[in-house]
């Protein structure tokens, strides 16, 4: 096994885990340095280059243990690895736990977009211990809250009504509450991934909020916002779109809005793009198809679906007014 | 569509296969240097750049135009691209049209290996053209020809012996001879890939003769040698060890090599190296597991079989004695 992880998570949790894989013949450990600007092709090639050094052969099993970024990666390594060997993911984040370890999306970014070279691969296993939500930063624990709520919002309006219900356990890291909404969130991830693994039809609903968190990331070099906090911001342009085109109410966004606020999610945009910025952005969507930029709305909180064909005023609407 | 290529193949068939497609909306070129070389991850790099300066989407198809590097290469962008777009290989060296465009091995090189980062990832179709066995060097036609035999020699006795029947038609590029051997070769291939796509079991027997041959090219830095001429030394030296391990006959082993003599397919070393630098190599073969080196070794000449455990002193009694 090759155990592939960054230096924040290093120092906290390798030790007992080599401590488990005691008993096995080879276990190697990779420690990257933290950030999503190390997820490309030049740590793809060093986890390569550190298989092939050891001999590491086809019946390898790679093990990701940290977040979203070592989780994608090192899923794309072993996917591409003598063209496919095992992996499994450890998630540290609640974003990772909730969403980016389930499901088999595995990716690099490239300079001109994020996870633009990756490959559909599922994990042999994925294993969370919530014990490592006590050593995440606040921050990203917040963050991680915005997949959360976008479960609630376009899949399971029983969950959405459960998340308001129960803010302050959610924030005060109650575990019989975090362990609830992690198998929830992946209960409904893995439902709708087994229905559609390849993104053709309804695994693209997962990405509400996403074309324009994307778009918001780029713009600031994925230095300023975390993922879950431009997510947020997304959903919340999103359910504006939705709301000009009278798919919901205007209520329903602000009740989302409540809902990610009451979870100490910031919802304010921190710079500045036009509505040309966003769209160039959000043109190289993956799930676009024939130029066009699909949409995922909202029909009410709890269900979703795409759209293909905006108008261009509405969205310059929601994008000039979104403060 | 993409149109991938090489700055040797562009000149000669770039220009038809865009006339070809004029009516489509969108069709752009990339054009790489030619060479081995340049299967690799900035390569890799470069066409992302290209699809994504040129806003193509997951609906993108890219065309693979040229030799086993272009569709190797090409083939592993398609998988990785916002996670896999379509492909169409057209194949146009001997070598690709009976081997590297069938059956989705795509790959680049590793400074540490030879295809160490790839795919299984089916093409839409194989399109190929004999027509570009006229303008392909003298030395590469002859040198595909050993991926031919090996046909024979591990699935297919009549086929073998067919062979040895038209040696002259084929070195003399006879159409109705060429046709026939590119077919049979396709279906052989098609037939076991379908079995296995995923090199289990009889996909691994395709590597006939490779096992020695990747350590030849990589000794060589796959400068000295093409692919098929050492697969051709390879698959003497897999024929050799088959002998001394009494599974066929010495008679049987000179029997290959004077088809693949008479196909004026070179068989002498030249170049030198140890029986450790063989072992080193060989031991990051692809098709290994738990450490221990599989070789595909003849039954008879029409019939092959995979053995983990093969003596050493046998092994470097092979090794030892090729000249």
């Amino acid at each position: 096994m090759l155990i592939v992880t960054n230096e924040h998570i290093a120092p906290l949790y390798l030790e007992p885990l080599l401590q488990h894989l005691e008993s096995l013949d080879k276990v190697e450990t990779l420690i990257l340095p933290a950030g999503e600007q190390y997820k490309n092709l030049a740590s793809l090639e060093l986890i390569a280059t550190t298989l092939l050094k050891k001999n590491f052969g086809r019946d390898t099993t790679l093990i990701a243990l940290g977040g979203g970024v070592i989780g994608d990666l090192t899923g794309f390594a072993a996917s591409c690895y003598q063209r496919g060997t095992d992996f499994i993911q450890m998630p540290t984040t609640l974003l990772a736990q909730v969403d980016a370890s389930v499901g088999g999306k595995t990716a690099i970014n490239h300079n001109l977009g994020k996870n633009m070279l990756g490959a559909f691969y599922q994990p042999r296993a994925v294993l969370i211990d919530i014990a490592t939500l006590n050593t995440l930063p606040e921050r990203e624990f917040v963050s991680g809250l915005a997949e959360v709520v976008k479960y609630g919002a376009i899949w399971d309006q029983q969950f959405f009504h459960w998340l308001e219900a129960h803010t302050q356990r959610i924030i005060d890291k109650d575990k019989e509450a975090l362990c609830y909404l992690i198998k929830k969130c992946c209960e409904i991830k893995a439902y709708i991934v087994e229905q559609d693994e390849r993104e053709h039809h309804i695994r693209a609903l997962l990405n509400f909020g996403h074309t324009f968190a994307h778009a918001i990331e780029a713009q600031t070099h994925y230095q300023q916002y975390l993922h879950g906090e431009a997510v947020a911001i997304g959903m919340c342009m999103a359910a504006q779109l939705s709301a000009h085109l009278d798919l919901i109410s205007f209520a329903d966004v602000e009740r989302l809005r409540t809902l990610l606020k009451k979870l100490q999610i910031p919802l304010n945009l921190r710079h500045e793009a036009s509505y040309d910025e966003y769209v160039t952005l959000m043109q190289r969507d993956k799930k676009n198809s024939q130029g066009s930029i699909h949409f995922v709305l909202l029909e009410s909180l709890g269900k979703a679906k795409i759209m293909k064909h905006v108008p261009n005023n509405l969205l310059q609407q929601v994008i000039k007014g979104y403060t």
